[in-house]
């Protein structure tokens, strides 16, 4: 699943944004799963993020339903 | 997941009115979840919403069922 | 995710025909729900909806699993 | 969700041959549900079946899991 | 959902060795699903496996999370 | 469902990193399931992975939700 990558678009630069002021996110995933921390990069195909105890999570954007 | 985001389409005038309008709106995700609120801006990849509580949600369209 | 929006399509025109007939349509979604009414435009992305007490729902493409 | 639609390839000549022989299938979706019926035709998006009540369901390609 | 239908792709040629050399597969779909067989033929779309009883079974690549 | 599979990208530069140092990896599916292993090779479709018993599973890229 290939998702627009243009840093134009108010998604991606909202995700740069959090990247750039270390932000907490908390992102729900079509699993269900809910995720919490600080986004760290981003890419066409993923989300990095770290949460409280420096553990990477590296979130494939294709089973992303909303972050907060 | 791109989806079209040609404004001429129903689907993008009718997110387009519902933001300038400030009309609330149920969105059903593929997870199950319900959210309610206001769009206050849309792209390719995704809505983001804001709730009664001010809270904002970017909502992936990737995820989303059906809108309300 | 984009649907072949070919309106020389079967899918596409059995849709066309829907609206144009205002015939009453089941579509069941990936999410297990079932909706009913009449769809009144298609695009793309959606399918939109009213059911009998006029209330409008905008159905993405993506969501469906099968409609009767 | 855009298949591959080459009439060339194993899978659409598969389904061709099922409408031509009226062979009965049996299609499991996404969403665990199970049809069964005859193949009536076919597209990019979607294949029609009709079942033994000559019912027809349009069953959007994106959900299906297996055919047998 | 569009594949990488390249037969230089070590996903693709595994698949064509399952083949070749008959090798019995477990294959798990999102659906939950495990079909167990051999594999004997694919393409973009679909693979499709013959089970101890002879059975075929056409599965969308799409509906596919792992194979064993 | 393709990926892109641009070798400049973080997400796949991760998982080049993780086959060069045969670092374990968790492996979380839209299934539910949690893989875990080394990963061996990747591709545009797929990630292939060896757990503690040698044994291999090929998980489709397509069917993540995220590795750890």
């Amino acid at each position: 699943m290939i998702t627009e990558f243009d840093t134009s678009l108010p998604s991606i630069r909202q995700l740069q944004n959090l990247i750039k002021q270390a932000t907490p996110v908390e992102i729900k995933l079509l699993t269900g799963d809910k995720l919490t921390g600080r986004v760290i990069w981003q890419d066409q195909n993923c989300i990095c993020m770290v949460d409280e105890n420096n553990q990477q999570t590296t979130v494939w954007k294709q089973a992303i339903a909303y972050t907060k």
